[in-house]
């Protein structure tokens, strides 16, 4: 993995770049849609490429280890065969669904036993056992397995949690340089910026991530119910640590509101289910601003959903698609949603080239934040 | 419209025709996709075109009266410009729906009261409202108000019901004349045989019918729950006494069997919820017979579902997407059952002309309705 900046901007901390993988070249900043259990919700892999125009999408190690299951996707020659997508994936660690996902669970130094949200079965991770279950995955960018520590937490808890990440980190690591990628196509460790929202740890975690020399460095634990300004804070005191010649994810984030201002403070990747989940409940991104198409006053509008993305639907046929709960409306809002997002970091990037993006922020940031 | 017979089958009553109307030609025999409330389940406007190669799509009459309502659908410009199809459509009369999804019901002379399934709202249809609700929905072809009754039904009730089914279609003509499409594409209105599985109903129904010279007939309250053999024999009857020039669509039928037996008693036309309900089960049809997607033998079988309609995506990925209701297994497995139900009627009308349709529906029966 290779990564180029291709320009930092001079008013704010964003970048444009360059990611090249195995599976091909990522144009950073970049959104990578959420594809939980081996599909991106209500969109299919044509529609992902030609339409969505995504670079790299995820999948949720905790969902596909559950479902299909390892052997399933192993035997399929990884990921990208089973579920026929050839450009870069990314699977997270398997931690935070642990975490919010599973009722019951214990945390050892070892590793963490939890029950399967489905049926109960008992099931026992560690940094090795998610470290050997991303290689059978196969995703080109795989996580370190950490803790994710609730909000609000004490000091105390998030410093705790913060050190055992670490450990869990270099254990990750050591698994890593032990093992291969199986098939063919090298993959790429990211470690995890934790502490909560305290800037001490924060700034000692970064510290210790930025000390791994990895290939890509991940900031987690935001985006949790903090305030918005207590993420922007806590990112841009990480990302003014973390190497400048590593791409930067900010996992789980976020509206477009946070991904711009993120973007600012020098973020390079993001991935969160806010388009996606949204568009399911009629909640629209468009270009011209935000629209809640079960809302009374489209009913009889038949202007395009968006002249770009979705020119070929009317507000009026999605709002009636999203009433009667048919697939057709979660496709179309999906479709919608998703190119919106990859639109707005393109955009971003465009104007980081520019070299007017602070312009460009300040000019579409009450557009697209616009209730219609 | 225009309905031509290109070739009628010498050992067989089937009957390969072009059917043109306002919105482009139907090659018949056809089969078409049901779209409920104005949207095919699971599959968009575009993979029905370019995928599925739909020539025309349903709409049902009771569905869209409330939801979207006749205003939406009317200040659209109509059904085709409100759901982006540009092709020809097919509305029931609603007929169906009062019957069998309404509770509380009470049939008159004049007409029905019903409650609307969704919120008991007390509506009343009758063949005029019937009429102009389709003249407002503007499909190209749309269907008489007609009783259909349950099976089993005693003879009395069949006869009865037949006889107010006649009443209320010449209402239907009436109305029909007296009214002028909204859109400016010609509308037809297509009568409909009943008399449950009594011959001489049946007869007396299908010469009545005949004998009002609309643009092309229909047999209704057939796939009710009676013995496909009942329906061939009614199908046939009825068939032999429906005028040779005109299409006949047989309306709800059904499985590949019984298409290809009911192309072979001289049907052009059919409809039915089953390629796309049984997707939506993960009941698969193909080229090489039936796959139930959830059977655990299909876990590792990494063959496409299919060679040629569905060749991106394996039997494997799309078991695991069924199994966990994701929306893309729902999409992959309708285009795949539509897809195989137009290719099925397709390759029927090439034999048809190629003049070998019965030695080619006796090879290709057997592996059709293979369970695999």
């Amino acid at each position: 993995m290779k990564f180029e900046l291709l320009k930092s901007d001079t008013q704010t901390k964003a970048r444009a770049g360059v990611l090249q993988t195995g599976r091909g070249v990522i144009e950073t900043p970049i959104f990578m849609p959420v594809g939980t259990q081996g599909t991106v919700k209500a969109v299919n892999q044509t529609e992902l490429k030609e339409r969505v125009k995504a670079q790299i999408i995820l999948a949720n190690t905790y969902h596909v280890f559950l479902r299909p299951g390892l052997e399933v996707v192993n035997k399929a020659g990884g990921i990208h065969k089973f579920i026929n997508w050839d450009k870069p994936m990314l699977t997270d660690s398997g931690g935070y669904q642990v975490f919010s996902l599973s009722e019951i669970r214990k945390i050892h130094e070892e590793g963490v036993y939890f029950r399967s949200h489905l049926d109960g079965a008992k099931i026992f991770f560690t940094p090795e056992i998610a470290t050997d279950i991303q290689r059978t995955i196969g995703a080109d960018i795989f996580m370190a397995f950490d803790e994710c520590p609730p909000y609000p937490c004490d000091h105390t808890y998030a410093k705790t949690s913060m050190q055992l990440t670490h450990r869990w980190l270099q254990r990750c690591i050591t698994r890593f340089n032990e093992t291969e990628p199986l098939y063919g196509v090298a993959q790429n460790l990211f470690p995890i910026v934790q502490g909560s929202i305290y800037k001490d740890l924060r700034i000692e975690s970064a510290q210790f991530i930025a000390d791994q020399n990895m290939n890509g460095n991940a900031i987690g634990g935001l985006s949790v119910g903090e305030p918005a300004e207590q993420m922007y804070e806590m990112t841009e005191l990480v990302c003014d640590i973390l190497p400048k010649d590593k791409p930067r994810y900010l996992m789980g984030v976020g509206t477009p509101e946070n991904i711009l201002e993120c973007i600012a403070l020098g973020i390079d990747m993001f991935d969160c289910v806010l388009p996606t989940r949204n568009a399911r409940h009629g909640y629209i991104f468009t270009s011209k601003g935000i629209i809640n198409i079960k809302n009374e006053k489209w009913k009889l509008d038949y202007s395009p959903l968006d002249d770009v993305f979705t020119p070929e639907y009317s507000k009026a046929y999605l709002r009636h698609l999203i009433r009667c709960n048919e697939i057709l409306g979660f496709n179309i809002a999906s479709i919608q949603n998703l190119s919106f997002y990859l639109w707005l970091v393109q955009e971003a990037r465009k104007h980081i080239l520019e070299g007017d993006f602070l312009t460009w922020k300040k000019a579409i940031l009450p557009i697209v934040m616009n209730k219609l």
